[in-house]
C-alpha cells in the first residue's frame, strides 16, 4: 500500500497528472498476452526528467515500487505491478529534442514512438530502422532490447542507443555514453541499461543512431515446397553474406489465416517475406542472388512489391499477424514463444517446435525473424482454461530447453519480464546471480520494477 | 606483500609456472608509454580455466591483488601492479578451441593473438577484422574494448564478442551470452566485461564473430593540400554513407617521418590512407565516389595498391608508425592521446590540437582512425624530464576537455587504465559513481586489477 504521505507529495507536485482511477489502474496492469492483470496503485504522467527524478526519490523514501510504462505492448508482463506502487507513464514525454543530421543522431524523450519519430524524420533523408511491429515507445523498446523485422540488417535497439539519461533508484540523474561512435572510457553503462527492463533505472532521454533512407527498396514474397527448403534458403543466404533488410518466415497455418482474414491470396505453402535496401544495383544484385538460392531450395517464383503501397500493405499485414492470429479464436489469448538460435540450427529448432505443437493439439502458427535465428509460435489458449495455459507453457519451455541445447537463448527480443523468469537459471547458471548482484548494487531496496528479470527473494 | 602461504599454495599447484624472478617481474611491470614501471610480486602462467579459477580463489582468500596480462601492449599502464600481487599471464592459454564456420563464430582462449587467429583461419574463407596495430591478445583486446584501423567498417571488439567465460573475483566461473545473434535475456554481462580492463573478472574463453574474407580489396594513398581538406573529405564520405574498411589520417609531420625512416616517398602533405572491401564492383564504385569527394577537397591523385604485398607494406608502415615516431628522438617515450569526437566535430578538434601542440614546442605528430572520429597525437617526451611529461599531459588533458565539450570521449579505444583515471569524473560525472558501485558489487575487496578504471578510495 502506498503511504498516504507519499500520495500527497506526488499529488501536490503533479496535480491531475497523478491518477488513482480504477480504469487507469486497470489499463496499466493488463498484459498483451496470457498474464493475469496486476494493476498499480497510482499512475503518474511526468513532463520532465526532473519530475521523474522527484517521483522516484519520493517513492524511494517511502519504500514504494516504481514501474515504467511506454505503450504497454511488451509481451511478458513487463509493465505489470505485482507489488503495487506507482507506474510512471511516459506518454507526455514525447518530444523529439534534437535531430543531428551531420552525425546521424537524434535525441528523444522516452515516450516518442517509433512511428512518430520516423514521421518527424521524413524530410531529413534519415530514418530509424528498428521495427517491432507494435508502435512501441523508444523507451520501452530500449528497456526490452527490442528488435523485430529489420534487425537482421540494422541490428537491435542495443546497436542504436548511443547515450542515455537515466534516473536511478534513489532519484539521481546520470548520463551514460557520448556522441562519439566509440569509446573505451570504462564500463559500458549504456549497454547495461538497455535491456534492463526498468529494473535498474528509468531512461528519461535517449540518443539514437539514425540511418540514411535507402536509395532503393524492393520487397518480395516467395513460397516454398517445404519448411526445410524455406529455412535452408535462409541459412544459405545468411552464410553467403547476403544482407536483406528483412527476411521473415511464415508457416502454412499463418498463410491460411492471412488468406482468410486479410485477403492475402498466397499459395498455401510456407513463405518467406523479404525486403532489400541499398542502391538500385545492389538491391537488384541481392534479389537476383536470393532468387537463385530460393530456386535451389524449392522456392517458387517471387512476387515483387516495388511500389511503396504494396510494400506497406505487405508489412502491415505482417505486423498485424499477431492480432489476426488471435482473432481466429474469439476470446483467446496467447503464450508467445521467442527463442533465438544460431542460424545453422534454425531448421532443427523450427521442425522440432512444429512437431511438438502438432502433437499437443494446440493451435500455434509459427512465424519470425529467421535471418537472426529468431521465431515465434503464437500458442492460442483460453485465458480461463488453466490446463491449456499449462500445456502452452510446457511447449514453450520445451522449445527453450531445445534452444539452449543448440547454443541459443530463451528470448531473442521480447525480454524476461515476469513470464520468462523461471528460464533464467537454466540459461545463465551462476551468471544470473551476477545479474542479481548488479541489481542489488543499483537498487538495494528492490523498488525498480520488482518481480521482473532477476531472482526474486 | 604476498603472504608466504599464498605463494606456497600457488607454487605447489603451478611448479615452474610460478615465477618470482626479477626479470620476469620487471617485464610485467613495464608500460609501452611514459608510465613508471610497477612490477607485481609474482607471475603465473596457467594452462586452463580451472587453474585460473584456483589461482584467483587463493589470492582472494589471502587478500592478494590479481592482474591479467595478455601481450602487455596497452598504453595507459593497464597491466601494471601498483599494489603488487600476482600477475596472470595468459600466454600459455593460446588455443583456438573451435571454429564454427556455419555460424561464423570462433571460440578461443584469451592468449590467442589476432595474427595467429587469422593465420589459423586463412583456409576457411573467414577472418577476424579488429586490428589495433600491435599483435595483441584477444583477451587483452576485449578487456580494453580495442578497435583500430578497421573499426570504421567492422566495429570494435565490443561488436565482435558474442559470449564469454569469466573467472570472478572469488574464483567462480560464469558464462555470459550465447551463440545466437541476439538475446533479450537479462542484463548484457558480455558487454559489461568487455572494456572492464580486468577489474571485474578475468576472461578465460571468448566466442567471437567472424566475417567473410572480402572478394576484392583495394587500398589507396591520397595527399591533400590542407588538413581541413583531408578531414572534410572524411566527414563528407562518412556522411554520404561510404563504407571504407579503413580510412586513416596522417599529418605532415608523420609523413616526413615515414619518408625519412621508412622510405615512404610520399609528398609532404597531409594524407589519407584508405582501403575498400567488398565485391569487385562495390569496391570500384566506392573508390570512384571517394575519388570525387577527394577532388572536391583539394585531394591529389590516388596512388593505388591493388597487390597484396603493396597493401601489406602500406599497413605495416602504418602499424609501425608509433615506433617509427618514437625512434626519431632516441631514448624518448610518449604520452599518446586518444580522444574520439562526433564525426562533424573532427576538423575542429584536430585543428585545435595541432595548434596547441605547435604552441607548446613539443613534437607531437597526429594520426588516427578518422572515420570513427578518433585520432592520436604521439607527444614525445624524455622519460626523465618531469616538466616535459607535465607539459604533454597538460596538452592531452586540454584535448580531452575540448573533446568532451564537443560531445566526445577521453578515450576512443585505448582505455582508462592508470593514465586516464583522472579524466573519468569529468567525462561521466555521477555515472562514474555507478561504475564504482558495480565494481564493489563484483569485487568487494578490490583485488581485481586495483588502481585502474574506477575511483580509488
Ligand atoms: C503485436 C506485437 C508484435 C510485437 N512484435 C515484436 C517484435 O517483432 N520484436 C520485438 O522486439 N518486440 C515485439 N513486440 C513486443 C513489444 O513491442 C516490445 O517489447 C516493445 O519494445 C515494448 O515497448 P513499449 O513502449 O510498449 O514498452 P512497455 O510495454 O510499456 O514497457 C516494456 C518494459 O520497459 C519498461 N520501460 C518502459 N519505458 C521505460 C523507460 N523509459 N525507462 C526504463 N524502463 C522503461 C517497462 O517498465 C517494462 O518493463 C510485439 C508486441 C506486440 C503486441
Ligand atoms: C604500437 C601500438 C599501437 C596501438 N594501436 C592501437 C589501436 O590502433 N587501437 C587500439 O585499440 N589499441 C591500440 N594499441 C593498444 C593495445 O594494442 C591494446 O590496448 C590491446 O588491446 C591490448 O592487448 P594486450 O593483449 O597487449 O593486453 P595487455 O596490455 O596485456 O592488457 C590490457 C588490459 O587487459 C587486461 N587483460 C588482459 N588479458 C585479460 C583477460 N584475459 N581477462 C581480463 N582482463 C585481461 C589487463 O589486465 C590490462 O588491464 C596500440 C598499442 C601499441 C603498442
Amino acid at each position: 500500500m502506498i503511504p498516504q504521505d507519499a500520495l500527497s507529495e506526488l499529488a501536490s507536485m503533479l496535480g491531475e497528472r497523478l491518477s488513482t482511477g480504477k480504469s487507469d489502474l486497470d489499463l496499466h496492469g493488463r498484459s498483451e498476452t496470457y498474464h493475469a492483470p496486476m494493476p498499480p496503485e497510482a499512475v503518474v504522467y511526468p513532463d520532465t526528467t526532473e519530475e521523474v527524478s522527484r517521483i522516484v526519490a519520493i517513492c524511494a523514501r517511502h519504500g514504494v515500487p516504481v514501474v515504467g510504462w511506454g505503450t504497454g505492448t511488451a509481451l511478458e508482463g513487463h509493465g505489470s505491478a505485482p507489488r503495487g506502487g506507482v507506474t510512471i507513464d511516459f506518454r507526455r514525454m514525447d518530444k523529439v529534442l534534437e535531430v543531428v543530421p551531420e552525425d546521424m543522431l537524434v535525441r528523444v524523450q522516452p515516450g516518442v514512438t517509433r512511428e512518430s519519430l520516423n514521421t518527424e524524420l521524413r524530410a531529413t533523408g534519415l530514418f530509424f530502422p528498428v521495427d517491432p511491429g507494435a508502435n512501441a515507445s523508444l523507451g520501452g523498446m530500449a528497456a526490452t532490447r527490442a528488435s523485430g523485422t529489420t534487425a537482421v540488417r540494422y541490428g537491435t535497439m542495443a546497436d542504436q542507443v548511443r547515450a542515455l539519461e537515466v534516473v536511478l533508484a534513489d532519484g539521481r540523474i546520470i548520463h551514460t555514453g557520448t556522441r562519439a561512435r566509440k569509446s573505451s572510457a570504462g564500463y559500458d553503462l549504456t549497454r547495461l541499461f538497455v535491456g534492463s527492463e526498468g529494473t535498474l533505472g528509468l531512461m528519461t532521454e535517449l540518443t539514437l543512431r539514425l540511418w540514411g533512407q535507402p536509395e532503393a527498396v524492393s520487397a518480395a514474397v516467395c513460397g516454398f515446397d517445404t519448411t526445410d527448403g524455406a529455412i535452408d534458403a535462409v541459412i544459405t543466404a545468411m552464410q553467403m553474406g547476403l544482407t536483406p533488410a528483412r527476411i521473415e518466415y511464415v508457416d502454412v497455418a499463418t498463410v491460411r489465416i492471412l488468406n482468410a482474414a486479410d485477403g492475402a491470396a498466397l499459395p498455401e505453402r510456407p513463405h518467406l517475406l523479404l525486403e532489400f535496401h541499398g542502391t538500385e544495383e545492389a538491391v537488384a544484385a541481392e534479389a537476383a542472388r536470393f532468387g537463385d538460392i530460393a530456386a535451389e531450395h524449392g522456392g517458387g517464383a517471387y512476387a515483387w512489391a516495388t511500389q511503396a503501397e504494396d510494400r506497406s500493405r505487405l508489412w502491415s499485414m505482417r505486423h498485424r499477424a499477431y492480432h489476426t492470429i488471435l482473432a481466429t479464436r474469439p476470446g483467446a489469448t496467447a503464450v508467445v514463444t521467442d527463442v533465438c538460435v544460431p542460424i545453422s540450427k534454425l531448421g532443427e529448432a523450427i521442425m522440432r517446435a512444429a512437431a511438438d505443437i502438432h502433437a499437443s493439439g494446440l493451435d500455434g502458427p509459427i512465424l519470425g525473424h529467421v535471418g537472426d535465428g529468431n521465431y515465434h509460435a503464437i500458442l492460442l489458449v483460453d485465458r480461463d482454461d488453466p490446463d491449456e495455459i499449462a500445456e502452452a507453457k510446457r511447449l514453450s519451455d520445451a522449445m527453450v530447453a531445445h534452444a539452449l541445447d543448440l547454443g541459443g537463448t530463451a528470448t531473442g527480443e521480447h525480454g524476461v519480464g515476469f513470464g520468462k523468469l523461471h528460464l533464467m537459471e537454466a540459461e545463465h547458471g551462476a551468471a544470473w546471480d551476477v545479474m542479481g548482484a548488479l541489481k542489488r548494487a543499483l537498487d538495494p531496496d528492490g523498488l525498480m520494477n520488482p518481480g521482473k528479470l532477476v531472482r526474486q527473494n
